[in-house]
């Protein structure tokens, strides 16, 4: 499972505090609680706090002060995505993200090339966020053969079929989930498929149960990436059990622990 | 969700003791209980406490008196589902269960008939239990086509793909996911699916995860009944929120209280 930790975004106070301040602290601590709660990357986002690419390049040097992790780049400005892929030091990248509009794919699937990056492509168009099926998986379909025309294989791409809030969009759920299954039919190999999974539980009463239980239902169709919190330990315990439940991970009485260390490895 | 309560099995102490003494209190507790907590059957297995199918008769009658629910007659032996069958007082009444024998189904599913009941029909055969995919859709097909040629629409057929524990037989579990999936394509609309859940955690020291993690998975690939513990409520919760990720629930802050509300009625 491909986990990628949420937490080193500038949408959390103390993280916009830390580049305000460029004071690295909390940044790194956040480094390395994900790293060791099991991520897969490190994603890293200057969100509304900055509009200087430079402070990309900061948080993405900090970060790799602390720990050898991967880093997702996360911005929706190529500048920022661009300063943040130059300050990487050969360790593995992933762009979050492209959509599936044409001029955006013009400009980032490039640099996907250039750099070696694996790619996180949403499911979005210059229309906005999809309403249904259909849009998901054309609007998926158009990432993964752009991406493909450039030369990245599946395992290098990452299709996001748009995960929204159960409490104000709930007829979209079962859209993402038949979204996953059909991506997992666009190539053998499948790409990888990620949600940003705390979308889903934005707001309601019963949060954590709704992020896990969508999380576990979601890999049964398919899902084999998450951005998520990934140090609430039952979230990484449900992606252990859904594994196990799909023989991907062998049974022990210790089976959490021991996807936690293969995770980490 | 069509959830059939486990409890009143005589592979409970407590069970055997009231069987033997005929004393009728633990099997009422029981009725009570697993109605409230949702119950839409309660499964009545006299097991290997009892030959006599006089005292199938018996336990029916018991949970009778208690409660309106619906009743599961869960039996191997023939002559103890049509002596439950005989006791059942008019209400709606489960016959649990035939297999994929020819010589079964044909002297079952004239009792389904005869009896105005539903159908549950595990998809092992004469040769014993599936061990790959294709087995269990054979077998299940069997048994719908049979129900159906004799005149029981979809929704009185339940078919039964046969979980094993996690723990012994891991491989398999993504086979029952797989089998589900391809029984929703048996009609339309499709027969209900159900499982014997507990079977997945025996032995486990993760057991609730394990249990409720498959459910969940297994109702995003179409599972819409279980044989369960229906009183544990961490097991009622993530059905539920199943529901609710499949839209079959509709949200609101307190949909688990809702769910239990709508299940009861």
């Amino acid at each position: 499972m491909i986990l990628i930790g949420e937490r080193i975004n500038a949408g959390f106070k103390d993280i916009a505090n830390a580049i305000r301040t460029k004071d690295p602290a909390a940044v790194q601590k956040w480094a390395v609680a994900q790293t060791e709660a099991g991520a897969t990357y490190l994603d890293v986002n200057i969100g509304a706090a900055s509009r200087d690419p430079a402070d990309m390049a900061w948080l993405v040097e900090v970060v790799q002060k602390a720990v050898p992790t991967s880093i997702s780049v996360d911005s929706t400005k190529i500048e920022a995505i661009e300063a943040g892929l130059d300050a990487i030091d050969g360790r593995g990248v992933l762009i979050n993200s492209t959509t599936a509009d044409p001029g955006k794919l013009e400009r980032i699937v490039p640099l996907a090339v250039k750099y070696d990056a694996t790619l996180l492509g949403l499911a979005m168009d210059e229309r906005g966020s999809p309403q249904n099926v259909e849009r998901r998986v054309e609007n998926g379909a158009m990432v993964f053969m752009a991406a493909m025309e450039a030369g990245l294989e599946p395992d290098r791409i990452i299709l996001d079929p748009i995960l929204m809030p159960i409490k104000f969009m709930q007829e979209q759920a079962p859209f993402v989930l038949e979204a996953i299954e059909q991506y997992t039919n666009l190539s053998d190999p499948p790409p990888h498929i990620s949600v940003g999974l705390s979308n889903i539980g934005s707001k309601t009463t019963e949060r954590g149960r709704i992020v896990r239980t969508f999380l576990v239902m979601a890999m049964a169709r398919g899902l084999d990436a998450a951005i998520c919190n990934v140090c609430d330990e039952e979230t990484i315990a449900a992606v252990a059990t859904a594994e196990l439940v799909l023989n991907k991970e062998i049974y022990s009485d210790s089976y959490i622990r021991a996807f936690l260390m293969r995770q980490g490895s």
